[in-house]
């Protein structure tokens, strides 16, 4: 498989969603000249959204971080975040009552914008009597909270109830530096599940549930587009590619993130996820 | 949580997907009573689809079972098999050149209805120097071909062509009798999958990418339906319910299956999968 | 499978291991009137020692909560622990060096007496140029230390340093009250282990080096055993009964701490763990 | 972590476990000049033994294997097979009534040897009165049975008897050539596992019980060693470099088998699984 320039296959496509961490930016702000790739994808109107595991701020707040660096037309509307499913998740299927969550408060603001009340375990009291009143438990971030006597906390609350817990990152783990890397909610609720030995429902790529909600956003104008019109470019064999690849659409790796350049080969046939195109970056 | 007549629940949905095996049928043949659900159904003018996880043959094959037992009116269009989403994955995904498959002759030719050639692992000779024309595996059935032989042949087959391997059905084992259960293909690709540690594509319940399909399909003739205008019933939690409930439609339990009447709240309990009803049968 | 008295079939025997949680005492103390098993061992001359999955404490510490609530025979030479198999890994492999830990500072204590300096992972800084001499990570105790803060540093270190990582305890919860649990070093282990896909070395029932080591202490004096004159007793069929049935000792099954009475027949045929007897307690 | 020559760490050592295939011998027969190293062994009073996840056939029948290549000092005594461990498990914890078999006709007269009366799953039929009268199901070998018909009726026998499950071979794979694999027993003992959702019991390398069967062999004839005088040598890192480190005893990871040249240092780094020397192989 040849590294092609990312130039050369976008315009093949109407619309192009993209992974932000890895792809668009990385922990020193954002992949140079990535600016171009957008003022190309205009010049040629072509559609754009942001796919993104991240359930720590509302679509609103995503957007503004890349406005505050410049891309100010990376707007709420161009953002597809898991926490949008969770969010879903709640209206459909809560739509009442108390969510507790694990999480920043932040991240709470965003859910409780579905109408639900939301409380942090961290101000449960395990012997208080309304606690049948709580509904669902929603994962949301790995910051906001005591690790040790919340998830304990939260494990004993779903042992003596029984709700849905959606947890709205399925990330493992994501990188903080160029060396290190931060244990994600994802992780926490995979502990979490196994111990209380109950199935917990997430959000987030690999899943199709978070392409099928972009290719509807796509929609939402009027346009109809053919799955073989989207492109989708990540940095992650194991959640952008394969889960671009599963719903059917088109996938470029790109080498600016999890997938280093002399890996990428060896980790392609190792883990038989294979792109449609392998670029260096997604700057055109 | 109560016992309530499908009757009850069944007129305040537009839109009802059903689960086959354990709901409509069982290893006996129809549900008893079964055609006076679609005969109230009809005349309430409420449409329903039929999600199964089978890709042993096409849909048109999978609704003559139900004419050939006097239900006339379920149609191929009523079905939604995970054998089509598969056949959706080669169109979109491989769309040309040969396909491996693990299953029957039948099972084979529907998932040819694209245009793709496809070749028995049974008739691959190893030493062929024509296999790297071989672009996807695809698991369609656990019938139809030698476990031993075949399943040895597929695995030399990956480690030496990297490709994608789709697996058409994600159940693991699947009732042939009141007591006796057979393996199914979803088993043989998880143990395929650990042994030559590649990353295979699953479709089938309890994925999210099923639902959408069949959401899909519901609005195919022009109609709008909300999320919350949709029931699925299932006899099955970690499969019909889950899957229901994590893409935001609502959900009934049914004890015609796989969840006995004396198991269905512990099972309900224990598991953390609560559907939004529970019913005797499917039978109004 | 019925309900025999532990006196009915303890008489059979020459050795005796005892799980300590759930079969000697619970979360309120004592099972009441155990005393009496050891005064009836000792008329009888039938040796005991006690396996615990604990590595908190040193056997001397861990003897001493039953000398304090009168079991004064209970000396550190009845103790077995996983604590001391983690303790007997890091004479044999590491042996020299400092190794880094997450536990409490008793918990180190105890495998300093192989003669190794330790540091508590709480102390390390990422970025000190002696890191290279950190020998092996140990994780001793869910207790005495920052879970976010340290198990964050723990992958980071090891994801820059390789060294192997020895996990003194299996277990995924402990039960802290009648109704609560709390998540166990095992856990947290089983979690990062995920996220750095290093393979960690465990230690704990069910796994046959702890009945093996508890098989070489009963041989210490001199006596030889056959395996068909001991009998592991205790309460939890996946670690207690599974370990001594592999281990190819008879296992008896009590119902006074993780399998409820109600249960016991379901969960064995369900599991597939047949211990030789059931009792309702180890009470004489 | 440098290639050193075998000779220079080999008599450090009083005793020498080696794993078979892989380190004494390959798809094409013995390992060239292996013979040379026994000679040295014995020159220098060196013990050894062969550890083998094998239950195929009886240590006899594989000590042949070895004298027919010419290494007659390759007599039953030095073989410590699964297969043994698995026999043992049958004379402690069965000892009485029918063992069902999944393997040929040889590996079942070797578990017979215990005074057990062995049936092929292949002459069971379900519906015989009898059935209850089978006290476990053993898993010998891949082959001779039919993989459909029999691991279907296993499972049925299974859902309708609880039993012990005993799998005599923990591998996943094995080598049949240069380039092809089979899959080996313990992959179908996962796969029916995962189907019956029971608890197997597994025997070989790398579980602690393996090598402590070996460490009781090595003292039957009064010697008395410390771990720390024996060398586990093995080409797998996940089996015997694993296995023998957390045993205790020093391993030698050799290249003439499962772990590539070019690779064996990535995988100590990315497996954690540290070996104390690595050597072209095992030849003096």
């Amino acid at each position: 498989m040849d590294i092609i320039p990312f130039k050369e296959i976008v315009d093949k496509y109407k619309v192009v969603f993209f992974d932000a961490f890895g792809v668009l930016k990385n922990y020193k702000g954002l992949i140079p000249d990535i600016e171009k790739t957008f003022d190309y994808l205009r010049e040629k109107n072509i559609e754009f959204y942001i796919l993104t595991n991240d359930a720590s701020r509302s679509p609103e707040e995503l957007a503004q971080s890349y406005i505050d660096k410049g891309l100010d037309f990376i707007t709420a509307e161009k953002i597809i975040s898991s926490g949008m499913l969770a969010r879903e998740y709640l209206k459909y299927k809560v739509n009442h009552g108390t969510v507790a969550y694990l999480g920043t408060e932040a991240s709470a603001h965003y859910v409780e914008t579905v109408g639900l009340k939301t409380i942090s375990i961290r101000d449960i009291d395990l012997e208080d009597e309304n606690n049948h009143l709580i509904n669902a438990l929603v994962m949301l971030d790995d910051e906001g909270f005591d690790w040790k006597d919340d998830i304990n906390k939260a494990i004993n609350l779903l042992r003596r109830f029984n709700m849905p817990v959606i947890v709205a990152n399925t990330d493992s783990a994501y990188p903080v530096s160029k060396e290190e890397v931060a244990i994600a909610v994802g992780s926490l609720a995979d502990m979490m599940e196994f111990v209380v030995r109950k199935t917990f429902i997430r959000f987030g790529k690999p899943d199709a549930q978070m392409f099928n909600f972009a290719f509807q956003h796509v929609h939402k104008n009027g346009s109809i587009y053919d799955k073989n019109e989207i492109l989708m470019v990540g940095d992650s064999l194991n959640t952008d590619i394969i889960g671009g690849n599963k719903f059917g659409i088109d996938t470029a790796l790109v080498l600016t993130g999890n997938t280093l350049p002399k890996n990428a080969l060896i980790q392609i046939e190792s883990s038989g996820i294979i792109p449609n195109y392998m670029c260096d970056s997604a700057v055109v």
